[in-house]
């Protein structure tokens, strides 16, 4: 029987990277196992899971979670977290925190803002809450710690977004953590991403009724969320899974996704199994999700680079002195291995043990939910014995280009 | 001095694919050159040129054009079509005609509708103007040239969508053209854009101002437009070419595109190169293209497929005669050179004399329009001695994998 906690707490005055300031910053987390370890010792049991953007502190079934908390934001990671699985919830103590601006319990734009700071009658905080970064999600992990009487970690594991969360660990707080695992992640967002997250804003904002982010009490902004998940939906995916899952077959039952407006052609053209899955996937979201928390969460991603206030990736990581797990997904554009060969090459600079495991896969971004099989031992080997884990594998980098931060993400069957 | 003409032909009585008709389609078109030949000789000097999905009539600035076509639909093809150029006005009549469906005086949803075929007081026809497809637009090319006294065609070449329309030609009318190039161009679109293009298309229809396609006479789309045409940007360019023109840059300058609504976060985080160029494009599309035509045109795009009436693209190709030249760009992930490769065999198992030459390049898809001097060579030798010309290159075609229709676009420098 694993101890479950779940919970919120109030972290008092909270100062945010831009420089504004809320009187009380509410973090919601859950956790798992039991806490073997002191605040002051080395070495703890103690496992941090940072989530992805549009995740919560619910990784695991065994957790709480709560009616809010639904599709990928619901035991999003049950498959590697719990008794007996890859982060074991009997040997670790695992913690998840939602982030400062989501809308999964902690402090964010659809939180009840104190008098004075709401942006509307409806009492939200709404566009009024401050801009939120990877580097405050970091504090606020590290003072929800310190509530928890938490210490030194063992571990902090995270994918896609949430392996920029744990970067920011490494090199702000090096002396806390023994072992980081950045999955299907980057020291930074690349142009093309920055540009489909910046339209997939867009659309959110172009929304009536996001109203300059006071719409709640009234009807929120559910056309623009849905389009801004599908843009996202679509970056997930590679374009051999795309093309495997769905190919250009036409959808062979009625509509059961989210409606945009229609027009006489539908009746023409089909309704595509792919565009049927887009539908259906934003229906889900839009229910979830919180539009604003969409904009902050995925600026939040969009700002962060890891050498941003060190001038180097190197530099940035030179004070961390444990061992690191980098893994990617051969197929993965959002994330490429290229970026994450960059990251390793960072690590090694200065003389961290490192890990270049790399998954060969052809689902995109998403394989490090959906391929626990791939996934789960390494990480399992590497959190009981470092880079020496028995299924941790370190592909060497290449010779040449491995620098690049932007490297080409199509290679054409027939490039030299 | 070149003779241009430049005009709008009445064809009459037009039923389109899906069964509907209009008592006259009406086409706007420019030629350059003059004729040589008459309409039953096996070879004349007439060149058709097919333009891409926004694109319109006027290839070269020789042209007439006239305030309605800016940026890309005006003088699109200005390097490679006029006196001395690839395709040279000197040597060949060069004709180009304004897609049904389209908004630069061919018939389309924004033309004016016939007596009671209106969709709304406007009397324009918006949404009750028949879906056309790639089918309709070379049926209606065929008619137009038949006006114009041309008879058999010494070539069509077109890239992108305008490339699906060359195909078209090839099976349709394969006895009335001598030379195809389609160039950036496949048989069919993938899954992957076939989202993205589903995710535009409801950006436009969920523009309060689309109103069912309703809008002429009150406020148009833009917003919907400007989101669909950002989401399109983003696939003409490759992963790389974006980062080397944009990568994480700020814009130092003020914003000078579209605007779309704003929010307090825009002063913490900077305005992006890449969103600025997004919101310049964005900014002069809007302007000039109208917002059912992007719904009609794209939606021909996405349900093209060579092989549809015919059960294969070797089926489709085997009554054409003459010689092709299949061009395609290593970075171009909207149309991939495996697909263009998999139309190379498609060709070559119908006995047609068929160059896969594939171009060297980081541009994505735009390549054809920006890389004059790699296109140009190619097409001038192809159309003055077929595949034999000079400067057409044949890559020979891989052994395995290259009949795939939905290829690996992301191949990892780390891939075996």
């Amino acid at each position: 029987m694993t101890r479950v906690d779940a919970g919120r707490v109030s972290l008092g005055e909270f100062t945010f990277e831009c420089g504004e300031t809320i009187p009380d910053l509410e973090i919601a987390y859950e956790s798992y196992g039991e806490y073997d370890g002191e605040s002051d010792e080395p070495t703890t049991n103690a496992v941090l899971v940072c989530h992805a953007l549009t995740g919560s502190q619910n990784v695991a079934a065994l957790g709480e979670g709560d009616s809010g908390q639904a599709g990928q934001a619901r035991a999003w990671w049950n498959d590697i977290v719990g008794p007996g699985k890859a982060i074991d919830t009997n040997r670790y103590y695992v913690v998840c925190a939602n982030v400062p601006g989501s809308c999964y319990g902690s402090s964010g734009p659809s939180s009840v803002a104190p008098d004075g700071r709401a942006s509307g009658e409806h009492g939200r905080w709404g566009s009024a809450f401050p801009p939120v970064t990877v580097t405050d999600w970091t504090r606020a992990q590290r003072r929800l710690l310190d509530s928890l009487g938490v210490g030194r970690l063992h571990a902090v594991v995270g994918g896609s977004v949430g392996g920029m969360n744990v970067l920011e660990w490494a090199a702000r707080y090096p002396d806390d953590v023994n072992r980081v695992v950045p999955i299907a992640a980057a020291g930074r967002l690349d142009a093309q991403c920055l540009a489909l997250d910046a339209i997939a804003r867009r659309a959110i904002r172009a929304d009536p009724n996001w109203n300059g982010g006071d719409y709640y009490g009234g009807d929120p902004p559910r056309d623009g969320l849905a389009l801004a998940r599908q843009v996202g939906h679509v970056m997930y995916l590679s374009k051999e899974s795309t093309a495997r899952k769905f190919g250009r077959r036409s959808a062979g039952h009625a509509r059961n996704g989210f409606e945009f407006p229609s027009d006489p052609a539908r009746e023409f053209f089909p309704y595509r199994e792919v565009e049927s899955y887009l539908d259906y996937q934003a229906s889900a979201f839009v229910d979830r999700f919180d539009a604003n928390s969409y904009l902050y969460l995925s600026r939040a991603m969009d700002e962060y680079d890891l050498a941003d206030s060190y001038g180097s990736d190197r530099a940035a990581l030179a004070a961390f002195e444990g061992e690191a797990l980098v893994m990617s997904f051969t197929a993965d554009w959002h994330f490429t291995v290229e970026q994450s060969a960059a990251l390793v090459e960072a690590f090694r600079e200065t003389d961290t043990p490192v890990a270049n495991h790399v998954v060969e896969s052809d689902h995109g971004h998403d394989a490090f939910l959906v391929e626990p099989g791939n996934v789960g031992p390494p990480l399992a080997d590497f959190l009981a014995d470092g880079v020496d884990g028995r299924a941790v594998r370190d592909r060497p980098l290449p010779e040449t280009e491995h620098a690049s931060s932007f490297p080409r993400v199509h290679s054409g069957l027939f490039q030299g």
